[in-house]
């Protein structure tokens, strides 16, 4: 094994179904992640088939480049699955029967009152001078090994079994570089436009800059990426980074929800949480996504007691105590502020919380007319005492995204209720 | 521009965002998707950091060994979007202004009622040979040129802007090789695992074989994938495809919920739509999440009719019906399948649908106990004039990996009820 510093990292994920786009690759996101975490910087993801030569070249080409290599894939114990081989050809060894691996693949069967499958066995090779890692949450064992100054580290493709692999037995032998700090942050907005951000932002933005911010737009929320490089302290790098930190909020904090890992439904639980205060839905053209958001945090049930998915007419009176007129012919019908309305004033009354948020729209791709447009949304939060905020939006894209975006307007609407901000309009809001 | 076929694609991915591991990738995957179906076969995903250097190196890199690169990100107004330099670059020529570009990116801006940010200008700015695609969706016009005999088109990173330019100025100007059939299949099943399933399909997965099959495991679903690539006609190729899947399902098809880019809420919501009946749901630890998944695809209207979402005690009682002795001390508890079933009854008769699913367990990371560890969910199918359908799961993984296969497995029973197979034990089912 070499004992340089892990510096520079890449991160190479395996398998057809990646290159040919029958599966999303999730890994190389949280494991660059995590390697920024610790300061170590990767500059490159590559993703190939199950390929011999393809997987072995690349090996050696990113090897060549990187103090570290983080392989996810291949591993399983199909004859599509090459990391094993790759690994070797790359090493340039032979593979070799370890007698723990066999052990350990066998047991993972024999402990779930099952026989081992012939095919199995193969997932105890690996590269005469590699090193096994043990693999508590599947059959693969992960393999570590050197090619000339680079360490490669090759883990199995599920998330489920990669993750705890990395933390037991990947982590504790990096080496991060000493004399270099790294330090990233971000901050995330909903409700503003990238380009009105960044004009905000403005000299910020500079590419001189320390430390460098970014913008990035996913799915609504636009987050500022800070990230510093370079030889101050952590305590000396932390503390620039918090003036940036600052900065920013100064110029956009009536949209920034939070940082770092904390999500639109984080922030809003949170501030609920403090104010000891309940929350409750009613959903239409949603159809429990805003729910699923709101209980996707650990913890939500001290906040979120429940809801109403009222997907059709007859479920909007029948559970949410919608008058019939609003929702027959002639009325101002389902989607319609009137309808919103209601919906949430009867899960503030029958769900007996705190706040209720409603949503109604059109989410497409069909059901759309010249007055309501695929894409409308209505979004009502009804609060003990307060009165109704009702909003209308035009959401654009696909299903998927109106829905999505949907949801979480509703939830910056309630969060600007909970922080005494606003009503501050949101991106896309079109009324009032 | 060069005339040969597009027999060999990479993509490229670009933004600090990416490597670092602050954002997800989703482009790759769809567009190696759309490639694939084209006969366009995708042989490297790359991704690369806002860095001119690796940006320029890597275009010329893919530009010497495939036929076809599709780049994403990097074409944002701000200093971090370096992708108009980067091409101008690795094609040896200047950046120049396109008027008609530039007309655009006004006009999306004073069509909103808004006046162009300045520094959104440099979004017009094309390498000297280039080619600007106009995007109806976004400020940023996508990029066409030429690096040798290589092609490269450069997309925004935002999917809602990528995917309209991709159909719209991409799709029209590939060059899919003549002589060549590219075909793929993917058949999808749930409940079994997959080393199971690769016993079962034994021989059919031999390297050798034409076409190929591997299988994939995400989520749950464990995906067989069939490919083809040789001189057959697309008839023949078809054919040779079908014979294989039908070998497939005889091997596994009581698992088998559909093909390609089929779900299993799509596969639900076929089977009932066809049998003409409504669906339901009682939700207590996947918040909403089951609702949402029914009403993923369009359409759903037509078979789900709404759900209650009981993520509290009180809420079971008072939205569902469920019977306070059960919840109370003492009793069998809120995950229980006294609890469970109650539910699915509850919902049946109050939502007034023909079939209704309830899910109640303990996603985690808290809550669980020696008796109920974490993971522990219970399912419960009510349907009208039958008896219900309890069944005790342990799944394992994080709380978003426990609520997402409780929402499949709950999916899947459903399933074998309306296509008359079954009850078939599922993976990770404990009871009966």
């Amino acid at each position: 094994m070499t004992t340089t510093a892990h510096g520079t990292a890449a991160l190479l994920s395996i398998g057809d179904e990646l290159t040919l786009g029958q599966t999303l690759d999730t890994n190389s996101k949280w494991i660059a992640s995590a390697l920024a975490d610790l300061g170590i910087v990767t500059v490159e993801h590559v993703t190939v088939p199950d390929d011999l030569e393809a997987h072995a070249g690349t090996l050696r080409r990113l090897a060549s480049k990187v103090d570290l290599i983080v392989s996810t894939g291949g591993l399983g114990p199909t004859a599509d699955d090459l990391t094993r081989q790759a690994l070797a050809e790359a090493v340039g060894e032979a593979l070799v029967e370890d007698p723990v691996s066999m052990a350990q693949v066998r047991a993972w069967f024999t402990g779930r009152g099952r026989e081992m499958p012939a095919i199995n066995a193969v997932q105890a090779l690996r590269p005469a001078s590699a090193v096994a890692l043990q693999n508590l949450h599947g059959t693969a064992p992960g393999l570590m090994a050197s090619i000339g100054s680079c360490e490669v580290f090759c883990l199995p493709g599920p998330p489920g079994e990669a993750r705890p692999m990395w933390s037991s037995c990947v982590v504790p032998r990096l080496r991060p570089p000493p004399g270099r700090t790294v330090r990233t942050r971000v901050l995330h907005t909903f409700g503003i436009g990238e380009s009105d951000l960044a004009t905000r932002l403005g000299g910020l933005m500079a590419r001189d800059r320390s430390p460098l911010l970014g913008t990035t737009a996913s799915g609504g929320v636009v987050s500022c990426r800070l990230r510093y490089e370079g030889p101050l302290s952590r305590e000396e790098a932390d503390a620039l980074m918090e003036t940036a930190a600052r900065e920013v909020r100064a110029r956009a904090g009536e949209f920034v929800f939070g940082e770092g890992d904390v999500t639109l439904p984080d922030a809003v639980l949170g501030l609920a949480q403090a104010a000891g205060q309940t929350v409750g839905v009613v959903e239409s053209c949603t159809g429990g996504m805003l729910g699923q958001m709101l209980t996707d945090p650990a913890g939500a049930s001290t906040v979120f007691m429940g809801g109403l998915v009222t997907y059709s007419n007859g479920m909007k009176t029948a559970l949410a105590g919608v008058e019939a007129a609003i929702l027959a012919e002639g009325g101002p019908g389902a989607v319609s502020e009137e309808a919103a309305a209601a919906m949430a004033r009867g899960g503030l009354a029958r769900l007996g919380v705190d706040h209720c948020l409603a949503v109604t729209g059109i989410a497409g791709p069909g059901g759309g007319s010249a007055g309501k447009p695929v894409g409308t949304v209505w979004i009502a939060l009804a609060s003990r005492g307060r009165d109704v905020d009702a909003r209308r939006f035009r959401m654009s894209g696909a299903r998927g995204a109106v829905r999505d975006w949907a949801c979480k307007a509703a939830l910056a609407m309630l969060r600007q209720r909970l922080a005494g901000v606003g009503p501050v309009k949101l991106l896309r809001q079109e009324h009032p």
